[in-house]
């Protein structure tokens, strides 16, 4: 059964996250983009890989909380983005979620800064991997809403 | 960069197809569902693991021409089901789709057999893995449409 388990191969597994940041006044400030502290360079929506023994949605709030300090609540899994051309180190499948956030983000662990931007703000062409595509899913998915 | 890779380990990455199957006139004729030859024994929705290099939604396809030999249309995604106790085996997380197909399915590859339900006759007390739960949840995900 080892030996079986061992010769299945398959992409490996990260979650991201959108974090919506509100103020205690439930006023929206923006979301949360890092700048990537290793290649590939640009900014990032925050995200990092599934452990083993670890479900996604704890995954998510983990590497949240590491990379920008911020205990997030999910609202909605935006979808799985799986293109094996997404990340040119590998193939990485991203399982993407929105999430809710309050509180001052700290950039840390991966993250060599971060910047927090309105909607009509997202810095589109410096965007890392196919956050961008992520990123325009999430606008429409936001728009639907109204 | 081949050692690091190396080092990162994930779970194993699967998906799934909750599989409508119309007749030629469009008239609804219940989900297809497999009995499995391996085990985990039991009725299960037909699915398998996502290669490395392929597209989840292409490894979707793939698993259902293999298993019930139809060719799917993929409607939406209903979830990512990651908890590391759903698979005895080991831990396995799964991207389970709605999906639209036509014809006559055959059991092939790891299905020993296979049958179709109406949405009220589904085996829950039968199925293996964490399917109740996921065919539990699609059932509320179609009722949410009317």
């Amino acid at each position: 059964m080892e030996d079986y388990k061992n010769k299945i191969k398959t992409p490996l597994l990260a979650t991201d996250g959108i974090i919506k940041l509100f103020d205690k006044d439930e006023i929206f400030q923006g979301i949360v983009l890092i700048e990537r502290k290793n290649p590939p360079l640009g900014f990032a929506i925050p995200g990092g890989f599934v452990d083993v023994g670890e479900k996604v949605e704890d995954a998510l709030k983990r590497e949240m909380k590491e990379e920008v300090t911020l205990d997030v609540q999910i609202e909605k899994l935006l979808g799985v983005y799986s293109d094996p051309k997404r990340d040119e180190r590998f193939h990485c499948v991203s399982c993407t979620y929105i999430c809710k956030a309050y509180g001052t983000p700290k950039a840390a662990d991966d993250a060599k800064n971060l910047q927090i931007y309105k909607l009509e703000d997202i810095p589109f062409d410096k965007l890392a991997f196919d956050h961008a595509k992520i990123l325009k899913e999430f606008l429409q998915e936001e728009a639907n809403l109204f």
